[in-house]
C-alpha cells in the first residue's frame, strides 16, 4: 500500500520559464533514462522478489521514491511553461524570424494537456513499459537498475549542463546526487551477496558444466581478413567471475549454411518455391 | 562495413520439431533478452565511441557475432515449425482437445511467414529500437551490456530448461557459454578503467562538488510510520565508489505542495479552473 | 512525496493456482482497462492541475490507492503461478494433449520474470503511457475518469465471471466494489462542478457564439441513399447542456473536390505528377 | 459498405501556409484526441454492437462523418505545407536565426510524404490503435465517445485559439460545432438509457450483492498521517447511481506482506534465492 | 466524404464458431497484411495525391471498399466467437486437457470486447498507423500497394487453407479474388504510367546524372573470401530500368575507420573518454 | 555468419556540421524507409528462405551491405553534431530568435546520446521490426523489396536536395545510386521468375479456380450516386496477371446488415444490452 502528502520531496522553482527546457526535461520523466522507469521497475522487481524479503522492502522503499521525483519533475515542467505562447501571431510564417518560441515547444504540451507535463520523452514519444526490468533473477535485476542509474545520472549531468536557471540547477544538483546514491545501493547489494566473482556468470544457479565451456572465456573475432581484433582485459588474465582464464582466437564456422528446402503445399509460397 | 560467408556460427537442429518452442525462441531473437537488441545495441554504441577506438573495434567484433546468433536462432525456429498445422481439422471446436498445437502456435508463424522466424517476442510483440541503449558513456554503456548479457543468459538457460530436445539443448549450451564470456567481457572494460571505484558515480566527469552532496549517500526511508527500512551494505560503511559513506534516515519531505494556480484564458480548461 | 507500509491493502491469495488465470489477470495490470493506467493517469492529472486544489490532492489520495491494485494484482499473478510447468515433456509435440497448461501460459511469465507479473496486457503487449489522459480541462478529465472506471469494473467483473476460485472471486469482488466508489467519485465531481448541463460543452470556456452554431445540435445523417438515420433521444428534445435543441438532417458537402495541383520540383515526386 | 463523392463536408481554405500549424493540426489527425481515432472507435462499437440495432446504425452514421473530418483535416496540413522550405540555405547553421521555418517543421511532410498529412500526432508520433475502446458495454462506450468528444474538443479549441488564419478558423468553428453535437450526442444515449441513476455503475448487469459492499460507496484516505483527505460531493450525500451513500474514512492495510518464498529450481534466479 | 447503407460487401456466415479462428482472422483486420492497413493507406495516398486527379479518385474508391473489409472481417470474428467459453470450469488447472479452448483464444476478446474483433492483429498486438505508406511519389505508392495486396492475397490464401468453415471459406474466396483484383489494379497503373522502365528508378524525376554513376547497376559482393556471390537475372543484362547494364563485383571499402575523437566537455561521458 | 573491417564502404565527411541535418538523416537510419529496414528486412527474408538456396545468398550479401550504410549515416549523424550546443544561453528564452539551434536539434543526440546517432526517424520515433516484411512468399517479398528501395531512394533524393553541404551530398550521391540497383536488383528477381504476368496474383500457387471469379479482375465503384468511377488501365484490356480481363461496374451490397443479437449473460454487458 501507499501514502502520500502532497508534499515535494525536494523544492521546485524556475526563475525563467523556458518551454524548450520543459521539452528536454520530459526525457527525465518519459524517457528510457528517467523516473516512470525506475519507479515501475523497482515496484515490479519487489512485487516478484523471491529469496530473503528485505530486499522487497528496499526496493519498494526506493520505488516510492522514485514516483516522487516524476512529481517533482513534472511540476518543474508546468512551471517551465508558464506564459508560453498559445496563439501564433501573423507575422510568424512571413518572418524566419518568428515563431521561433513554438519552433522549440513540444506543442502537446499547449495542444493536449494545457501546459503540463506528459509521461513522454523529449521527442513526445510515450513510454513503454517494456522497459520495466524485472528477471525474477536479483542480480540480473541489480546490474539493470545500475544501468537504469547511470544512464539517469549522464542524463540529469547533461540537464544541469543545459540549463541556466538557479532553481532548475538546485532541483538537478539534488537528483544527481540521489542518482550517486542509488548507483552505489545497487552496487552494495551485488557486494552483499558476493560481488561480480560470485554472482557471474548470471544466473549462478545453472552449472557451467552444462554449457559449451570452450566458449566461455574467449574472446572470438570476427574480422573480415582474421586480423587480431583488439586486446585488452577481456583477452589476458583470469575471467571476472573468477572461473576461467580469457583467450583470444578468430572464430571459424563451425556450421554449414542452412537449407529449409522447399516451401510446402498450401503454404501460400510461390509455385517455384513449392517445386524447390 | 559487414561481410559474411552464409555459414552458421554453430550447428542447429532439431530432432523433434515443436511449434510451442518456436514460440519460446522467438523471445531470444525479439524479446528485450535477445539478439537482435545486442547486436544493435553494440552496433550502435561503437558508431559513437568516442575516446579509444580500440572499444570501437571490440565493440563492433562482437556486434558481427551477435548478428550470427539471430541467425542461429531464426534457423532454429524455422526447423521448429517442421510439420506444423496449417489447418484446422473439424472436429476441433468441438472437442476441448482439438486444437492443442494450434493453441500453442504463434499464429503468425503460420500466416505472416509461412513458416519461419519473425522479429517479435514470445507473445508476438515486435521487437522496437528504443531498447538500444548507447549513451555516449562508455561506463554506462558497459553496466547496460552486463545487463543484457545476464537477462539474454537467464532467458537462456530458462529455454534451455523448457526444452527435451537434444540439438536445441546443444545449440542453447553454446549460446550460454557466449553469454558467460559477454558477461565477463563487459565486466572487463569496467574493471580495465579502473574497476566501479573509479567509475561510480556515472558520468565520473561530472564533478561531485556541484551535485548537492547532503544526499549522495544516505539511504532515505519512505515508510508510512517512518519505521526503519531495511539495513544493508546500502547503509553502512564506504560507499562502492569510495567517495562517502553510507548511512541511513527517514526521508521529510523539503518542499511544499505545489499550486499551480488558476489556468491560463483560452488554454481550453473549464471555466471553473480559470476563476481559481 | 509517497511511502509505503509493505502490506496488501487486502488480502490476495489462491486456492488453485492456475498460469491461464494469471495470463488473463494481466489485463486488469498491463491492459488500456488496467491499474497501472489509472493510477499514472490520477497522478499525472494531479501534477498538472489548475485551479481548486482540493482536486489535486483527491485525486493524489486515489492514484496512491490504485498503486496498491497493482500491488494486488502482481502479488495475483505470481500466486497463480505457482507449480507452472518450467519444461517440455518430450511426448507433447507428438500427443496433441500434451502442452495445455504450457499452451495457455504466457510464456514470458517463465522466461522474462521468472514466474511472476510484467507489466503487459493479456496478450502481452506492453503498457503504452499514451493511455494515460491529463487534458488540462477538468471535465474532460472527470469523464475520462468516468470511463477508465467503467472499462475497469467491466473487466473485473468478467474476470469474476471466469474464475472458480474462492480467493480470487474475494479479491475480485472488492475491486469491483472499489471501481463502484470510483465511478461514483468522478462522476460526482461532475456533479460538484454543476452537472452536464453546466459543464458540457466541454470546454465551457470557449464561446459557443465562435463556434458554427448551424452545426451545433444537429444529428448529420451519412446514409448512401439519404434514408433517415435512427431517431432517438440525440435527434428530439432539448440538448443535454441545455443550449439548443437536437434536430436531425441529412448532410450534403460544403465542400468541393480538393485539387492540390502538380507536385513541386524537387519534392521527390515523380516526373508525371510535377507535370500535373 | 461504406461509399464515397470524394468531397469535402466543409470548405478547407487556407490564407498564409503555415508549417508549424501544419504540425499542430496533425494532432487532431494522428492524436489520442483526433479524428482516426473517433472514425475507427465508432466503426468497431458498431460492428460489436449487441442489443437494439438502432445504436449500431447511429455509431456507423457518425463514423462515417468522422472520416469526412480526417479528410478535411489531411487537406488542411497539405494546404498549409504549400511553398514549405525543401533545402538548407548554406548560412543557416552559421546563423542562429536561420533555419527557424524547418525547426518548427515536422522533417517527415518533406521527408516522408512530399508535403501532406501523415498519420501521426503533433510529436511525429502514430496513431496506435490500442486507442479504440469498444468494450462491448454501451454505456462504457458511451462514457468513452463523450471523453473523446470532450478531449476533441478542448484540442480543436487550442488550434482555433493558436491559428490566426482565417480560413482555418473557419474549418475549425465547424469542427468545434460538430464536438459540440457529438458530446451532446453520446450523453444523449445515456439519458435515452435511464441516465448515470440507472447505468452505474457500469457494468449494471452485475449483482451489487457479489461485491464487496463495505467498499462500494466509501472514500478512502491514503494520507501519510492519516489526515483527511478533501471532502466533496464524493464524500457526503447520496451516491450518483443512487444505491448507496458516500462516506469518508481513512484506509488501513488489510492485508499483510506477501512473501512468494525462495525461488523454485530452475527457474532461472541467483543460488542465494533459491536457498531462500 | 463518406457514406454507408450498414449492409455487407458481401454475406458473412460462420457454420460452426471456432475462437481460435475468431484469433486467426484479426490478422486481417489488425495485422501488417490487413484491412486496416489497406483502407487507411489508400485513403492518405488520395488525400495527399499531387498531379492528375483521377488517381486521387480511383484510391479513395477502393479505400472505401476496404472499410467494407474491416466491416466483413470484424462480422466474422463475432460470429466465430459465439458460443466461446466465458469461465473456467474448476477441473481445468489439474488436468492438462481442460481449457484446451481458452487456451487457443484471444483473452481479449472475452476481457476486452465481450466477444467482438479488435484492431489488433493474431497475436494481439494493435495496429500502428506507421504501417500506411504514403511518399507523395506515386509510383513508390503503387508498389507499396501492389506489396499490400500480395501479402493480403497471401494471408488470406493462409486462412483458406486453415479453416474447414464453409461460410468463412466462401468469405474468404470472395476476399481472395478482390485481391487479384487489387494487385492487378496497382500494377495496371504502374503500366499506365509506361510500365517499370519508365518508372524505375524512382523517383525518375531526379536526374540520373547527379547520382554516383559507377555504382548504379553493379551488383556487389560482401562475401567474407571475396567469393562470387550468386549470379541471376540481377548480374548480366540490361536493366530493368533500361537505363544501364548489370554487372558484379566485389565491394572494397572506400572509407577509412571513422575516429570520432575524444568525448566533449559537458557532455556527459566518462573521465577517459574526454582525454580521448 | 558476419564479419566486419571497421571501415567504411564509402568515405563520410561533413564540411559544415548542422544538427538540423542530423534530424533529418535520423529518416534514412530509423525511419520506415531507413536502412535498419532494410538490412534486417533482407536477412529475416534469408533466414526464413525456401526453395532455391540462391535467393538466400543474394539477400543476406546485400543484407551485410545494408548494414555498412547504417553505419555510414550512424557517422554522418555524428560528424553532424560536431559543435552542437550542449547548453542553453541565459537571454534565450526572453529573445524569441535565440535557441534557434536547439529548436531543430533532436535534444536526445544531446541528452541520451551525447551526440551521436540513435535508432530513431527524424521525429525520435525508434525502428519497430514490425515492419520488417518477410512473407514466406518470394514474390510477395520481392514487391515488398523494391518498396522498400523507391521509399528510400525517395527520401535520399529529398535529403540530397535539402542540403548543401558538399561532403553530405557526396555520400547520398552514393546511396542514391544503390538504390537504383537495388530497385533494378529486386525487380530482376521478378523478371527471372517470369515477371508480373507468371507471378501475379500472389500467391500463384492458390489455385484461381477456388477464389470466386465473379469478383477477381472488375474495378468496383462504391460512389455515392452511382457515378462512374474513374477509367484507366485498371478499367479495359487484358488483366496484368493475363488471366482475366478487367471491367468496371458499381458496387451492390450482396451482404444484409448484421444482427449479432443480444449480449450474453456474464458477459459484462448492460441489462438493457442482454434483454435486447
Amino acid at each position: 500500500m501507499f501514502y502520500t502528502d502532497y508534499k515535494l520531496q525536494f523544492p521546485v522553482r524556475v526563475e525563467k520559464p523556458n518551454p524548450l527546457f520543459a521539452k528536454a526535461l520530459q526525457q527525465a520523466i518519459g524517457g528510457i533514462e528517467g523516473e516512470i522507469r525506475v519507479a515501475m521497475q523497482y515496484m515490479f522487481q519487489a512485487w516478484g522478489a523471491r529469496g530473503n524479503n528485505k530486499y522487497r522492502e528496499m526496493l519498494l522503499n526506493t520505488g516510492a521514491e522514485e514516483l516522487g521525483h516524476i512529481e517533482m519533475l513534472s511540476t518543474a515542467v508546468a512551471l517551465n511553461l508558464e506564459n508560453a505562447p498559445l496563439n501564433m501571431q501573423e507575422e510568424m510564417s512571413a518572418d524566419p524570424v518568428g515563431g521561433a518560441i513554438l519552433n522549440g515547444t513540444n506543442l502537446r504540451h499547449i495542444l493536449s494537456t494545457g501546459l503540463a507535463a506528459l509521461p513522454v520523452d523529449a521527442s513526445g514519444v510515450p513510454f513503454d513499459m517494456s522497459h520495466i526490468y524485472a528477471s525474477g533473477n536479483i542480480a540480473a535485476d541489480m546490474y539493470a537498475n545500475v544501468t537504469a542509474e547511470a544512464t539517469g545520472r549522464v542524463l540529469a549531468v547533461r540537464l544541469f549542463n543545459m540549463t541556466t536557471d538557479p532553481g532548475m540547477k538546485e532541483m538537478l544538483a539534488f537528483l544527481i546526487a540521489r542518482d550517486t546514491m542509488h548507483q552505489n545501493q545497487w552496487a552494495a547489494v551485488i557486494e552483499e551477496l558476493g560481488g561480480p566473482e560470485e554472482q557471474l556468470p548470471i544466473p549462478n544457479s545453472f552449472p557451467q558444466s552444462q554449457e559449451n565451456q570452450e566458449y566461455s572465456y574467449v574472446y572470438l573475432g570476427f574480422t573480415k581478413d582474421g586480423a587480431e581484433p583488439p586486446r585488452g582485459r577481456w583477452t589476458d588474465g583470469k575471467s571476472i567471475d573468477g572461473n576461467g582464464s580469457f583467450s583470444l582466437r578468430p572464430m571459424e564456422p563451425q556450421g554449414r549454411e542452412p537449407d529449409l528446402g522447399p516451401a510446402r503445399e498450401n503454404s501460400g509460397a510461390q509455385s517455384a518455391q513449392i517445386k524447390g
